[in-house]
């Protein structure tokens, strides 16, 4: 059985849980601690980064780069299976603009929301040796790059069916993990994103997001309106 | 004729200006300076982010993740032909490893040295209004940083021919777009690391690094061995 090493509220983690559910691959989920370091972690994956991805074949892929390429390319287009789409559907040039958007989400949205946001409300009470306040100068900044990614995201959706083209994608999948983990801190206003929204209700109602809607962690639990398909 | 966005200094830039020369592939470099946000170029790459490659055909790929994906899918492995050798050579699990290893240094390594050192040392003066000298203890987090990164290069000079493995890769091209960067500013005594400077010395040498250890920039020229093969 695949492992999949991950913590709930890893963006990156999360997208990776999203594809493999995507492409109907079974696989067990394997809880870190990324703050933690653990020398048994880091002999997996010396960055100390998540997720890690451990095949069957004794093969371990280490983060979300490798992964989702190692999917792509693993499982291509199978129209005679009729099985699942792929991840990176599409020519070469199609691929460059969901590739574009992955980059966009999993690192301009990261450094600049999700990574920013995650440490101000969740991760710096495990961290700081003496808890503060959030810093609210630190989250007006995080607020503005946020409500700059979601009218890009709005754009987007304005004019395609889905982030990167007529078809879902790893770009949608890591799009989606970012702003599931904003909203599982309760930090999106949906009322202000109309466009955003519908696009996330969509993705949200899939399958693969079920996995993804029922983490609740206990230090932590979801937003009032986490788990609600029609917010 | 393939146009490459690029600024000289930037290490994604010169990943790329790297695989384009090993593949053999011409192209000519477009000069922007990534912190004016020019209207003309957010046009063209709506993140801002260096560097972008348009090719002939009207199509234009944002980024290195997107552009070396697309290099490598473009210009396989071709025997027949004698052709110039892919940049990610190998099976899925090799290439899983080059792509680990190029998230290392385009993410972690950017991250925590190469990102911070720019900006310290070449980057301020054109963005802060009141230039000041460099901030001391951030120079000695990224020297320590800097430190445990050459070591992680040391180890694997020791024991590879190259960082992912027996082929020159990617990950090499990536790793050593950061390295010249900070060779350029002069950051590393090379006395220190002897297999790390043996793999640099190496990729020095090679055809595709002549364009790299050319720039030469006039408001900071590189340090007195950037240029030097046999440093």
């Amino acid at each position: 059985m695949r492992k999949l090493t991950h913590y709930p509220l890893c963006p990156n983690s999360r997208s990776i849980r999203l594809a493999l559910a995507e492409l109907r691959l079974d696989f067990e989920l394997v809880y870190e601690e990324p703050w933690m370091w653990r020398p048994a972690f880091m002999a997996i994956n010396p960055s100390g980064a998540l997720p890690v991805l451990e095949l069957d074949k004794n093969v371990t892929i280490c983060g979300a780069y490798a992964i989702s390429e190692y999917l792509a390319e693993s499982h291509p287009s199978d129209p005679v299976d009729n099985g699942p789409p792929p991840i990176l559907p599409g020519n070469l040039e199609i691929k460059s603009e969901i590739r574009r958007l992955v980059d966009w989400f999993h690192l301009k949205f990261n450094n600049e929301v999700t990574r920013e946001i995650l440490y101000e409300k969740h991760f710096r009470r495990f961290v700081e040796k003496h808890v503060r306040a959030p810093n609210s100068e630190a989250l007006r900044t995080i607020a503005r790059n946020q409500r700059y990614h979601l009218e890009y995201i709005s754009f987007l959706a304005d004019h395609r069916s889905w982030l990167a083209g007529i078809h879902l994608s790893f770009a949608d999948l890591a799009a989606g993990a970012h702003i599931s983990v904003l909203d599982y801190l309760g930090n999106i206003d949906w009322r202000d994103y109309p466009s955003a929204s519908r696009w996330y209700a969509r993705l949200k109602s899939r399958r693969s997001f079920i996995s993804i809607l029922e983490d609740d962690l206990p230090n932590q639990p979801p937003s009032q309106h986490y788990k609600d398909l029609d917010y």
